[in-house]
């Protein structure tokens, strides 16, 4: 992909990205309840990349179908990403999400269960709008997201308290966690825009890929980036106790008794103090356990170029490739 | 209606329960992770009446069709109900639900928060199951459901709040909070059974009333029961200061200053304590509140029957008239 590609494709991503954020900037206004709606307003216009829509409109185009089709169901995965983001941020402790408090802090619990469930019903609501006879399949593919991220975050959860999380567990959690919703906006994208049995299938597995690539290099920024452009606390999944990628595979490559011990440490007391995050980075260096994980995020993203490959619409397809290599360049 | 009618809908009522019990039982069955639905299936298999799930089947009969066409939406809207249910009781800090203990208390905060979103998506696979070409009529009005009860919860959270509140702000939010899945109900059964405009509309109105007619019978319960047959703590709305039908009554009757001013005190603290449940109940009872309250009940009762008049099956508009008056004699 040459450069002139990428600028194009920005482009779009930029012009599709306004439309949606004035669609955003509609949905709650003047809504009442105030203290159910101001919340949902707070936390659907705090920024973000808008991602998962971006990929539900790109799903549609690259099989054909056009953007003004699947810009509800585009709506409605963004919603839904944010329901669970107020979710989560209750269940993790959350203080900040994208540089701002998070709902329970600004407002309170009962504010941030609510506006999260109610974000959920605003998604169905616009899903059932972009689709007619296909409605079934859709909702289908949308449901099983939502119970695929229910599923994920509540493993995420319980691997918080377990002693010991294999690898390979991590990575059911984070496909169902992560991957899922990528998933989900890929698939409903490819239904939306009438693509064949094999290229929904293709863009299903595309995303899911791209999800697994995108957790990883999630877990990756959370220790290693600036805090300013993370717009959260570095280092938060110790503090927490995560056994993130990064977590497990120093426990799976330490081999100094100081590493072990400090690694036992992590479970052990179920999370660090902040002024010991600085050593934690260090042991994760030391271990390659930033050059393990950035294989892995290659590895999967290799995979989710791979499943696309035999798409007929070259400037989607292309489009999906920059926007793969994009992601992998993200620094929040 | 005379006594076998009431014994031929009870057993049918009975029969369907049973049915509904097994599937309910079933639901999830040997599913992972456990930590997720463990917690589902304990708040799903504690009892209650099931009485939304019968809803949505006598409306599909009171229109033509058939109970196992309307099946899986019964399930659909049983599991709504209960995700409204795990979420309120923990905004309402309730610890005890039928009996048992809340969700958020027997487990924690994270398994009841995730549990309640996981119940939502399971009611989504259930309605997809059940539904067809119609199915965008059916998911609109299910999701209507469920954003109404976000505003209505919100509402009544944000009344416990608030200095005052007039009597028909509070008829506002339990329309929505409790009334708006009463109708829900009854509009995707008469819609599942096919029903004609006319039948889905008085259908709907049915369900509306019936749903006021309950909610306002349950903020007299919550005073007047007994507690072992409530299966949770009596007077429970006045230590959570909650602005019922009764309280709002109460400080529209109130003459003498002790009675307002012992009004005023739960408006001031927020709540009372549960020494105190006695001397409020007597206020109630001195100022007629009980009689006005059942007043109230009957008077939406009786909307909700002259709605069902010109339903053309005899049958199940009897029931539903059995229902209604069922309603009206509850002792929980």
């Amino acid at each position: 992909m040459n450069i002139t590609d990428g600028n194009r494709f920005k482009k779009i991503y930029d012009s599709q990205r306004i439309k949606l954020e004035v669609r955003i900037s509609e949905l709650f206004k003047d809504k009442e309840p105030v203290s159910l709606y101001e919340p949902c307003s707070f936390i659907i216009q705090s920024g973000g990349k808008r991602l998962r829509p971006l990929l539900v409109l790109i799903a549609a185009r690259a099989v054909g179908g056009r953007f003004r089709d699947a810009q509800d169901a585009a709506v409605a995965v963004e919603l839904l990403h944010n329901f669970t983001l107020v979710h989560d941020d209750i269940m993790d402790n959350a203080e900040k999400r994208r540089g701002r408090p998070t709902l329970h802090k600004k407002y309170d619990l009962n504010a941030a269960i609510l506006a999260g469930d109610n974000l959920l019903g605003a998604a169905y609501e616009f899903l059932l709008k972009g689709c007619h006879e296909k409605d079934k399949n859709i909702l289908a593919t949308f449901t099983r997201g939502l119970i695929e991220v229910c599923e994920g975050q509540s493993l995420d959860k319980e691997f918080e308290t377990r002693d010991s999380v294999l690898i390979d567990e991590y990575l059911v959690m984070i496909q169902k966690k992560t991957a899922a919703l990528f998933e989900t906006c890929c698939s409903i994208g490819a239904q939306i825009g009438n693509g064949s049995k094999a290229e929904v299938k293709a863009l299903t597995g595309f995303g899911r890929s791209l999800g697994m690539a995108f957790q990883l290099q999630d877990d990756l920024l959370d220790i290693m980036a600036e805090e300013a452009e993370l717009g959260k606390m570095i280092g938060g999944d110790l503090i927490e106790g995560k056994k993130t990628f990064l977590f497990l595979k120093a426990l799976q490559l330490a081999e100094k008794p100081e590493d072990k011990k400090a690694l036992q440490n992590v479970i052990d007391n179920k999370g660090i103090q902040k002024e010991e995050i600085d050593a934690y980075r260090d042991i994760y260096r030391r271990l390659n356990v930033i050059e393990e994980t950035e294989k892995e995020i290659n590895r999967y993203t290799l995979l989710a170029l791979k499943e696309i490959n035999k798409l007929k619409n070259a400037e989607f397809k292309a489009m999906l490739e920059w926007l793969a290599n994009w992601l992998l360049g993200r620094n929040k």
